[in-house]
Parts: structure tokens; sequence; C-alpha cells
């Protein structure tokens, strides 16, 4: 690969690695179960408003280039919903329009990581973090969810972390840490006390705050969402969310960023984005007007998003109990999100590690799940609970026997 | 700027700084004549059977992620319209979809610059090809288009250039040749002759060559495209095109890209733009499925692309003839895309530079150009040729105005 730039090595995505054998066995004639992609609009049609919306803006023959940051009319249904949600004032200059969360995460690291930089993250995580930073030059240092307290954040021990990054000169190297909540892959919703103790630990060492937020309204299980929000005021922080879960609009690409400060650290940000936006140009323009349709029109928007989280409560607890029964594995029931965790029983499995228990249940039973070990989980496996109850029991059955066909 | 990165700096685009001086003049009520951006769809529709695909596409739910490289349907399509066109053989796997050229660049540009590596384009150029490359640490290496050869490329200089460059160590260092044919902003086609001779030199130096043929429908005054393809066998390419200029879709934001080659060096290529595909996930999904008909609809393809083209040859020559006869700059008559690029004539000018010309231009006289030196043309504009002749016509009356106003 000596043509190839030497970082090029980091753009890697192990969602999506077998997607190559999956197809070629789907060519072959095989029918695959993905349990490997969180993509609501494959089992939740796009709701109907949305689609209408995105149909009217093309009839309209609003197909030109966008202003490269965003339509107003989106940046501002962006801020009145952070209004209406979380009380949060802010202005259509805070706001800007991506090309899905995976472009913020782009834009972000290109805005603020040199060769040799350093950010901090939650392990288990998802796997672009990595990978962006890394594609800039920069390395990650890892905290932990801790999956004997149902993959909560030990803040104590957070806080000990960044003493001995202050101690011993890292600290200077920090130039942001980054979260999802709720998480992905463990479906851990971080609760008011645990969020507030991390804003404040980032104002205290200083450190920019990156919020994945984007399954905010897909939480269950009794647990209640919290936005940084209205927690991090005065802490210099940006929230990344977009159309791709809660507005079931994957295919759309688009998605949203809001920086509601206004110190020095958040005016670059605004500004640095704003630059990197302009380079690509726009974001694709009929399908921002349908995601402000899908933000504004409020009624609509919880029948379907409320529909959807309690279709994937039922299946996520359905999936928790179904892979725990097998006695090959143990799973988290999650508070968030679409996934579900389990960790391999290894002593009862003869297969080397997650990653050769993914290719061979691709292979042998045809059911496609992503490796934890992309996700800093090593010997877990993530399983999408999208798809309905019958899919997903048919699926447990198959992942039974291949642990049964492979166990010591 | 101490919190954001060093490369942050690069993420500029000059076609749109003055953006935003335009939208608040607009919003105090000001009507700004915009001739900075080769938007065709603000100017002519786009095409209805295009439209509809989209809307079909939409109605039948095709919403989800796609395949991070491109459905096969459009994929297929890409490699048909190289067939017809140029008799190019390209599998499937030879085609990638991008989120527009830019995204294309940017791609290339993470997967083949490293600190340090360099890059050859021609002068003027496309200001992207410039900010992708320094935001991975590349340089660039400057060649010529020729203004006194009426923007052609004088092959014997690039010739004795690059063999400066293999003398002095730097050919080495040089990861690729970039050049626009049709060129943005110098309307330059290039001959077969030409063209050739470029593709024979790449290969005698081992040069990667990335052909931005975004343009490749929009040639008139006589002159005759000729794609790269025809003529780099045996030579590494890549071709990047998209949905943008030619199918008149800006705002989907849908290129493709095309490397024929089974060499290693574009075996390679092909498989790190997948995995930087991968990254990102997907592009939109609906406006693949409606480029698909864009492409497949030969008929009302051609109907289409050649009103535009002859649209655009009127008013670029109607355009070069009133910028002319001013007295106060001077165009080449173009032979493709939408842009004229005159040159100042600074002794007849009080300004400082073409940058305070086209500040003063916008905010005395509603009128917005590009600055030349954005795109490596110092003391030019490049003005948008897309716009009827009522509106260019005035455009003009406003430019002479405001030479005589600054005249010395």
């Amino acid at each position: 690969m000596g043509f190839l730039s030497k970082k090029s090595v980091h753009a890697t995505n192990s969602i999506r690695e077998l997607d190559g054998i999956a197809e070629k066995m789907r060519e072959g004639g095989r029918k695959i179960t993905k349990l490997n992609i969180g993509d609501p609009a494959a089992y939740f049609p796009t709701p109907k408003y949305i689609i209408d919306a995105y149909v009217e803006a093309l009839r309209e023959g609003r197909t030109s280039y966008s202003t490269s940051h965003g339509i107003k009319e989106l940046t501002s249904a962006v801020s009145a919903r952070y209004k209406r949600m979380y009380n949060l004032d802010s202005s259509n200059e805070d706001i800007m329009v991506t090309q899905g969360v995976s472009e913020a995460l782009m834009f972000l690291n290109s805005a603020l990581i040199d060769n040799g930089d350093m950010a901090i993250t939650f392990k288990p995580y998802y796997p672009e973090y990595l990978s962006h930073l890394k594609l800039n030059g920069g390395d990650m240092l890892f905290e932990n969810y801790e999956e004997s307290r149902g993959w909560e954040i030990d803040t104590d021990r957070l806080e000990r972390s960044l003493a001995k990054m202050r101690s011993d000169g890292k600290i200077k190297k920090v130039k942001y840490m980054i979260l999802a909540n709720p998480n992905n892959p463990t479906g851990t919703v971080l609760g008011r006390k645990v969020l507030g103790e991390i804003a404040d630990l980032a104002s205290e060492y200083g450190i920019f705050l990156i919020s994945d937020e984007i399954y905010d309204e897909i939480v269950y299980n009794g647990s209640r969402f919290t936005s940084i929000a209205g927690l991090a005021e005065g802490v210099p922080h940006i929230i990344i969310h977009g159309a791709s879960k809660c507005y079931d609009s994957t295919g759309f690409r688009i998605g949203f960023a809001i920086v509601p400060g206004n110190d020095g650290v958040s005016m670059d940000i605004k500004k640095s984005m704003r630059d990197m936006a302009n380079l690509r140009l726009s974001s694709n323009t009929p399908a921002q007007y349908a995601l402000t349709e899908g933000l504004n029109n409020v009624a609509e928007h919880k029948k379907a998003v409320s529909h959807m989280a309690s279709m994937v409560e039922a299946q996520a607890n359905f999936m928790t109990k179904m892979a725990n029964s097998t006695g090959f594995m143990n799973a988290v029931e999650p508070k968030g999100a679409f996934y579900i965790l389990p960790k391999l029983n290894m002593e009862r499995l003869d297969v080397k590690d997650d990653k050769e228990f993914v290719q061979k249940l691709l292979v042998e039973e045809q059911v496609q799940l992503a490796r934890g070990s992309g996700f800093g989980a090593e010997n877990h496996v993530r399983m999408v609970v999208l798809a309905n109850k019958d899919i997903l029991g048919e699926a447990v059955d198959r992942i039974e026997r291949f642990c049964k066909r492979h166990s010591r």
C-alpha cells in the first residue's frame, strides 16, 4: 500500500466490514438477516408527512445549492426544537446543517486535530469517533462504561483519570471529550447527576465537549433523557444530531449541530465548521425542506417517534432475554438507542474471538452482526433490534444453533 | 485561533467569501445579482423526468441507507454512460458514488496525501483542489494555462517542469496531477493531442491522474470534448463527475467517480475510496435513483443538456463581448463550462486588486463576482454566465458604471 497515505489505514468501519461477503452470499441466492446496521428506515417507513414535504420541495423546484451551512427554515426549526424540548436559547448563527452526523464528526476533527493531538471517549464507543480522529493524526484516550454496573459511567474514576492526565502533562494535548447519549452500542442513557458531573469536569479541566444526541427520543425502560444543553452552560460544547434515527430518514444524509456558547472556543468552532461547509458547497437541498417539516410538525413527529420507541423497547427486551437464555452470552438490558451488546461466554465457545464469531455466524447461519471489538468491546457482539420479534427470534435460534455447534 | 487545528486555516472557499455581506445586504432589502456561483439549477429547472424519478423513489419508500459506495442501479448507469459516450469498458467495482465532486476530492486527498506530499495542477484552478490538498498537509506545484494562448496548456513547458522536478528530487513526493476539463474558471477544453501528451507525461513520470470532467457535455464555440477515458489506458487515473452540472441537479449532492484500471495503484485507490465511503455510511438514497434515471433516459437528457449548452454558449459570448467593450477588462471567449474570466485592466482602475474590486462592486452595485486570485488568477474576476442576457447585460452596465467611477 505504498502509494496510499499512511493515515488512510484508519478509514475503517467494522460495522460494514462483512458487507462484501454478505453481498456475495446474496448474489448466490442466500437470504441474509442483517442485524448489523442501525437503519430504522429499513423497518419503519419514513413518516408520510415528511415524504410529502420532500416531494413538495422537489415539485417546487428547490433543487439548487443551498447556503452551505443550511437553509434558514431548517436552522430555525432546529433552534425551535431545542427551545421546546430543552429550553435552550439559540440563534441561527449557532446552528449548522451537515451531511449526517458523520460529516459533523469529520468537520470537528479537521477543525480541531493536528498530528499528536488527543481526545477522550468512553469504551464501548461508536467506531467513527476513533476513525475520524485518527485520520487527522490524533490519538484517543479511553475512559469506560462499566459493564458490571449496567454500562454506567463512574465519574469518580473519570476524575482520577483527568487528574492523572493533568499531572503527566497530557491534558494540554486533549482537544475534546466526545460521548454519545444515549450510547451506541451499550444503550446507556446518562442520568442528570452523572451528566452534570461530566460537564463540571469538562469545565474544570478546560475540555471542549461533543455530545452526540442523535438517539435523544429513543429512550425506554423507564429511563429519562437529559441533554447536555441544560447542564453545560458556560462549558464550550456542541450537540450533534440529525434526521437519521428519531426522524427515521437515514437515506436523507441530513444532520444538524448546535453550538450554543458565545465564548471564544465556541465562536472559533462555529466559524471553522462554516468554513468546512463552504468547501463542500451544500447539503441535499430538498431533504433539508423535508426535515424542516419533520421538526416543525410536532404532533405527527410525536406519533411516529413514540411508536418506534415502544416497538424498539419491546424488541430490545425480547432480544436481551432470548440472547441470555442461550447460555452462550450475557446482555445488559438497554435504556436507549437500537442495540444490545451481549458479552460472549468464551469459555463455552470454540471460536477464537468475536471477529471469528461474526464471520463464521454469517457464513454458516446467514445472520450478520457487528463485532464488539470494533467498538472497543472485545468478545462482545452488537445486535440491532429494529426487526420484528419473528425475525429476531429466528435469528437467535440460528445464533443458538451456531453456538451449540461451536461449543466446547 | 489557538484552539483550532493549524490546518483548519486552509478550509477557505473564495467563491463564497462574500456571501455573508451579500446576505446582510439582502436582509436590508437590496437585490443582489449573484454571478459568483455556477449553479445551473437556479436558472434552468432540473428536468421533470429526473424529478419524477426522485418522487417515485420517495413514494416507494427508498429512504434507508444505501450501500456506501452507491446503489447498483446508479453504478451500472454510470458504466453504461462511459461505454456509450467514450467507449470505455468498466465494471461496477470501478465506480463509486460520492456526495458531489467535493467529496471525491476529499476522499482522494485523504487517501493519498500525508504531510509533505505534493500534487500538480494548472493555474487558474478550481479552488477546492488546493484547499483539500492543504487540509491534508500537502503542497501544490503549479503549472499554467497560458492566457496569451487563449488559456491553452503548453505541454513542452509541462515536460520541462516535470524534468526539473525529477532532477531536483521533487517528483518522488508528487502523488497526483489534477486537471479540470473543461476547466473552471478558464473555459478551456483540452484538445485530443494536448490531452494525449499529458497522459503520456503522467505515464512517463509515474504520476496518478485525476480528471475532473463534470462539465463534459457543456462545450460549445466549435470545441469538441475528449475524455481522458480514451487516452489514458495503462496510466492509473480517476475520472470524477456528478449530477450537479450536466444533469442540472446541484442540490442533490450526488457525484460519481470511475477508476477503470486494474493496476496496483488503481486497485489501491478503489479500495481506499470505498473505505472512506463506509465511514460516512451513504449518499442520499432517493437522489441516487433520480440520477440513475437522469443517466439512463438518454433522449430526455440530450434535449435538456443541449438546450443548456446552447443557452450558455450564447450568454458566454454575449458576456465576453460586453465585458471587453467596457475597456476596463479583457476576457478570452470560453469553450466550455459556465464562466468567463476577464483580466482587469489595473492601469485604468483605482482599486488595489481583484479582491477590493469584487468587494466594492458588491457593496456599491449589488453585483457579486468571484475574485480571480482565489483561482490563482490575480487581478482577474470570474463571472458566471447562467443568467439570461437581460440580467447579464444589466450586470455589465453596473460593472461598467463601477469601473468608470473607479477609473484613473
